[in-house]
């Protein structure tokens, strides 16, 4: 599959191009505004999947053209860019692209992280499947990862990813590639609407990693 | 110490009356709106914690009765339910009495549940807080504890459950209280404005059970 990861030069894109370079044979290409950049990061996730033994095909390339002919476009973002970016990439998504979402909105005062929820929508989620043409199929997943986690590749895991999904094919493809991450386990939350509540799990993430000596780098385990 | 479960006949009550009951040397007080219900279920308690070799003290009690003393009152009512309860109980609390909210609001329609806030409040925790005497200490805990899977005393645990509190004295109480249940560690989430996040983990653990086959009364676990 070809899997490109929009903002993938940092936070949660970072991690999961590292992972997915390493323990599967996806095509990966990194998508950034400036394709310098992106270029950048993918020759140093290379170089950093060589020295654990791995040998991973990793591209980089400006936001558009890194969509062009991918089966997934995952758009790890800041919420504030979301919509813009996905503009930049409209005309490579058809039907046959699963747009796959794990941004979170927040804000902090002074006791903490807080989720708050889109002017217009129930959740980011929500605003992604709003701002894809009718025909692109829209996967919530990845919220929850702890990004710095994530990308040491000799942190071990252990975590659940929760996808939602109203296009039940999709979401089963998502979970099919989250699962190919060790130690990653993808649950369904069914559909998109049931976003929100695992949005609002990040910012409590970083809430027990404030509060709890001993505890960083939180992900979460359902069982 | 004294522990109050109002609205300990039945959901989340019944599962920590038994297991405080099992577990720990506290006085248990199971209130009711109706007091003779509050003795029979006092009474199958400790039968049912006598039969696995425990020896409880578990009193059953109106509601107002069984507040009386108590340096713990739970209030495990359905939120819609609470600030009217919260009334009946009122002239016992003071600022001896840490008052213990485990309720959460959600709604349900096609998709699944969904967190629900409560009209003029964050979450179901503050609406305790500012239906509480100012100086009586509020702690939310106990929020996303899978209520079957807690009153079946043969069933292993291995969960988190958060903490709020302003009063960060009583947080400490309850978090001990807490971990005395086996398999049950007590996280600290900070103050009670960061209640909304962990209340909204309990309608995706029902939509999580829905969705997923092998996955039922779930709790959740950060690490």
């Amino acid at each position: 599959m070809r899997i490109t990861l929009i903002g993938g030069t940092g936070d949660i894109g970072e991690g999961l191009a590292l992972r997915l370079g390493r323990e599967t044979d996806h095509e990966l290409v990194i998508g950034s505004r400036d394709p310098e950049k992106a270029r950048r990061h993918a020759e140093d996730y290379r170089e950093r999947i060589d020295k654990r033994g791995g040998k991973a095909a990793v591209e980089g390339a400006a936001n558009p053209a890194a969509a062009e002919g991918a089966d997934l476009v995952v758009l790890s973002v800041p919420p504030e860019f979301l919509v813009d970016t996905i503009g930049t990439v409209t005309e490579a998504l058809s039907e046959e692209t699963i747009v796959v979402t794990p941004a979170v909105q927040m804000r902090r005062d002074e006791d903490g992280f807080h989720y708050e929820k889109p002017d217009a929508s129930d959740s980011v989620t929500a605003v992604a499947a709003e701002a894809v043409p009718d025909d692109v199929p829209v996967v919530g997943a990845f919220h929850n990862l702890p990004a710095k986690r994530l990308a040491s590749l000799d942190a071990e895991l252990g975590i659940d990813t929760a996808i939602v999904a109203d296009d039940e094919t999709a979401g089963e493809t998502v979970a099919a590639v989250a699962e190919e991450l060790e130690g990653v386990r993808a649950v369904r939350a069914g559909g998109l609407s049931n976003a929100a509540e695992i949005e609002s799990i990040t910012p409590l993430l970083i809430n027990l990693a404030t509060n709890n000596s001993g505890l960083h780098n939180l992900g979460v385990r359902f069982s």
